[in-house]
Formats: structure tokens, sequence, C-alpha cells
């Protein structure tokens, strides 16, 4: 046997559950809230989650192992980065994404085999609902999960505002803008910019109370719609992010078509997402969403930048070029 | 927002339950087996594992982002690590404890925080079974899964054949020893050495056909029994591997006390485990293979090296240690 190859990166994957689950059982007990007011001893902290004795002490140190919280002699602390992201008490709160993953996601991929071999979903759509039913049906779950969206896409849009040429444009529309985490962040940085999120009626009193916490309702407005059955609303750059994947071929290249007809001539179409590397060797986090896609839609899929290429030079649009902004996320960007 | 705190150190560790599951069912599916003769093209693939087209190229392109798979073009071949550890017709095969996880812990794991306010099992003894029984009451089951055993202590094995002063005793019992990987890697290493597996009497035939692959029946020999109900056979060396973290508090005194009884004045008790470093900070498989006893064990748990070491002292042990073996394991030696 080589004694360089080991088991353990495989042994490490293969366990991978269990600290993922981990993190996902704290946010669920709301370990981070409680801890964004500061530092609690461990008996205090016990009590507060209502924690067993046996394993408390485990599941806090398995924490502060994976660089989740930190501690100081028998006192626990959130990191700066939980702090920030996992206390439900601040705006920054993005936990509401993996609530989701906890309660619904966590268990659909239980039956991953399944969707491999079936190519159907795994999620609610088995006993007749659907993911969407599930977000926008209830609206505290509509709210929390629009803010959670808000956070993940922060870092995009604050890379958004900077990486494309907004002078050269007077208007946008961002497709499916949700609470306007990303129109907000280019809005703020380009004051002669307006905008529009075109999203789904029930978002809009959610958008416009997030916008006006800005001071820009003047600039952003909300125009309700659904883009299966509404053309895009016509603007300088059509904007399209976390939106393409959710859908098949034939509905991605219609989505497409629909961006191109809103644009003018000389106008712009962004779509960001966590577009996988071409070679399909290096974004893990891109092909899992792919995977993710499965299991939660009928025909979505992620995508690498030289297919949202070709599939936009089809459509019309020329000039293609494909950039990072943050983390996973890229954007393809096209000149009608 | 301080730019330099992210969020995706927190999605990567809560959505890591998706890079877990998805080689847990490549080994669920026999991926690796099938590669094992050697690489094949995507079609015939997706046809030998029955991959319904939509997602496949998604599942194997992210095994090959995993650093699971290689690919050339567009043929899929096994890494030198998934070519050993993960082709089921090879002796190496370890994948049987990640099957296991595939059919049981995933799920379980799904109701940790239920775990964690209970301080319950959350596995079959719901339902009024056993790990062991589950384990146990199957010969096939019982054959892959102590081989799998083998294949994760191999490692262990050869470090305590190197890092043992072997030659300072004579003889040894292996306690819950399964097929025999631990004591064969010390005889194969220590020709002067006469050791036993004290083991659950169904494991005897499986050990000993073991042992006598290797040619070592003259030496290594099995003796059935329990250690709750029977004393430890008398020998220069007890080991107990993976063992103590099983069983509760009581229970681990009582089995450090029956190896203090089995061995000479002068003789040594080795535990190897997941040894959790004493300030509880780093070892984050031995803190989550703790959580992993409160999910499977009425009242097991993982420890430091300090406990460890406290116990073996109020046993009546002396020149307590504890030194690294390999992966997440360390040992703790003791001389009566």
């Amino acid at each position: 046997m080589n004694k360089e190859i080991t088991i353990d990166s495989i042994m490490q994957l293969g366990l991978g559950f269990w600290a993922s689950k981990t993190l996902l059982s704290a946010i669920e007990m709301g370990l981070f809230t409680e801890l964004g007011k500061g530092p609690l001893g461990y008996e205090t902290l016990k009590e507060r989650l209502n924690l067993h004795p046996r394993s408390a002490r485990d599941f806090l140190d398995a924490l502060v192992s994976l660089g989740m919280l930190e501690r100081n002699g028998s006192n626990y602390s959130n990191t700066a980065e939980t702090d920030l992201f996992l206390d439900k008490t601040k705006p920054s709160y993005i936990g509401g994404v993996l609530e989701m993953c906890n309660a619904r996601l966590y268990t659909f991929w239980g039956t991953l085999t399944e969707g491999l071999r079936t190519g159907e979903p795994q999620n609610e759509a088995k006993t007749g609902g659907n993911l969407f039913d599930f977000v926008y049906g209830d609206p505290a779950r509509l709210r929390q999960f629009l803010s959670a969206m808000t956070g993940l896409s922060m870092g995009i849009g604050i890379a958004l505002a900077k990486k494309f040429p907004w002078k050269e444009y007077r208007s946008f529309v961002d497709v499916g803008a949700a609470q306007g985490g990303v129109p907000v962040q280019i809005a703020l940085a380009h004051e002669h910019l307006t905008g529009a999120n075109f999203d789904l009626p029930v978002v809009g009193p959610i958008f416009d109370e997030y916008v006006a916490s800005f001071g820009l309702s003047n600039r952003l407005r909300f125009q309700g719609g659904d883009f299966f059955n509404d053309p895009l609303p016509a603007a300088d750059v059509i904007i399209m992010g976390h939106i393409l994947h959710d859908w098949n071929m034939e509905e991605k290249r219609m989505l497409i078509k629909k961006a191109y007809e809103a644009v003018p001539s000389g106008g712009a179409f962004v779509v960001f997402e966590a577009i996988i590397d071409d070679e399909r060797r290096k974004n893990s986090f891109g092909l899992l969403m792919s995977l993710n896609m499965m299991i939660e839609t009928r025909g979505g899929f992620d995508y690498t930048g030289a297919d949202c290429c070709s599939w936009m030079r089809d459509a019309g649009f020329r000039h293609l070029r494909v950039e990072h902004l943050a983390g996973p996320d890229s954007m393809v960007v096209g000149i009608k």
C-alpha cells in the first residue's frame, strides 16, 4: 500500500454531514442570536438553549473547533462572522437560508440517489407541493427568506456596483430582485441611475419598505408581474441574478429573449450566478448547486460561463464576457 | 460592514451536507467499483449506474471538483485514493462504513436537535432496536462492516506496531478487535509476540479467516466472550481501540478496571481513539464523533487525553502518556 494514499480526505468528505448538521442545529436553536448580546457562561448558555447536559459541551466545543464560536475560559462568544451573519436580531442575518436548509433540504438531499436515477425533484413536489408555494405561501416565512437572500446577495451587489460600467447607462431592471439587496447597492453607488424590481406582486411591500429604509424610493420602484406571462419592463440594463438556474433550457432561452427585447440597441444584459468554470473541474459550489436545482425544480440546472455566452449569443447579444464578482458568483455580460 | 468578514465559511459549512451526500450516493451506487476496472466514457458510465441524463454530468463533475474522480476528455476514472479505498472488489475497501452512514446515520443526524435537547439516541433505539443488533444481526452485513473497520484501523495498526515498545512484552489481547486489522499489523511487525482478539463469539470465524490469510494462526487466536459478563483474558498488554467511547462513565471505568486486572505488574494498557485535544479546540473529528455517540448510544462519549489519563490513574495505572498514531487517532498508554 502506498503510504501517501490515505483515507482521510474520503472520510472527511463522507462524514462532512456531521459538521454541517451541527451548524444547522445551532442556527435552528438560535445559539448565535443568544450570543449576539455578549458572551455567556456554559451553564447559562446550556439553560437558554434548553440543551441536555449529556452532549451540550461537545456541541459547543465542536462549533469552537469548526471556527463558528470562540471560547474564553468557559465563556462562549460569537466569532465576528457568526455575530454579523447569524444573529437574528441584526439586519445582516443570513440564517434564513440555512434554517430553510435545516427544515427542508437536509432531508430532501437524503434521497439524492433516487433523484439521480429518476431526474425528478425530491422536495415538496413529491407530495404535490412546490418550493415557491412553500416560500411565498406564508408572509412571515417570505419576509425572512427574502431578507436572507439579501444577505447572500450583498457582496455580489457591492461587486456588481463596482465592476459594471454603470456610467454608460441610466436605468436598470433587476428581474426577481426580491427584497432589493442588489438594486439598493447599485443605486447607492451610482446617483444617476434609476432602477426597478420586476418580481411577483406579493414581494412589493417588502421591497418598498427595504428601499425606503435607504431613502431610495425616488429612484427605485417596484413593478409587479410574472416573467412567464408578461414582457420585461424596458431599461438600459436588465439584470437576472440566481434566476436562470431555476429553469429548464427552453425557459432559460425564453427569459434571455425577453431580456433582449427589453433593452435598447447598446443596452446590456447582466446574468449573475454561481457560474461553473468552463472546464467543470473547480467550482464545486456551482456543480452542487446544479444538483440542488434537480432536488428543488423540474428542469433547473446551473451552467458554465461558456454555456451562458452561447445562449446569449443565440439571442442576439454581442461582446460577451464573464467576470468574477464575489464568493462563488460571476457575472455574464452581453450587449445588444 | 467589515470587508474582511465574509459569509463564505458559514455557507460552506452549512451547505457541507451537499458534498457529503454526493459522495455517499456515489458509494451507494457502486461508482468507484465500476471504475475499479479502468476509466469509462460518460455514456457507458451513465448507463452502468442507471443515471438519469438530467444530472448525471453534474454529479460526476461535482465528484471531479471534490477530488474523488479524475476526468480525461470525457473519460472518468478513480483517483489513487478512491481506487484503493472505494472499489468494493479490493480488500482495501472501506466503503462499508460510509454505506452505513448513507443508509443510517445521514437520516439519524437529521434529528440532531432533538438529541441535543433530550440526550437520547436518535438511531434504531427510537423504535426499539440498537446499532449492534443492526450490525451483528445479518452475517453478510457483519462481514462487510468488520472489513470496513479493518480498513479504517489499518493506518492505526501500522503506527501502533511502530510506536509502542513491543520488545518489552510477549503477549497482548486486543479487546473488540473485530476482524483483526490491528492485531495482524502488530503480529506482522513483531515475530516474538502472541496475541488474541477478545470479541463476541459471532466474530470468531471472520477473525480466524482473516488471520489465516496472513499465515498468523499460530500466533493470533480468538477468544469469544462479553466484556460486560466476563473478565478479560490475561496478557502483558491490553488494547482497546474505539471501544471506550461507546460507553458511559461507569462502564468506561469498569472496562479500565478489567484491563488493570488482566495485566501483570509492569504490564501495559493501550487505548486508542479519536482522542480530543485537551483544550477541546482542535480535533473537530473527535468532538463530532462524540455527538455521533449520542446519536448511536445511550451513554457513550469521546474524551480528551487528560480525561483518559485521569480515569486510568484512578484505576491504578502509572507512567501515563498520550501519543498521536494516525489521522485523528491517538493512543493513551498506562503501566500497571
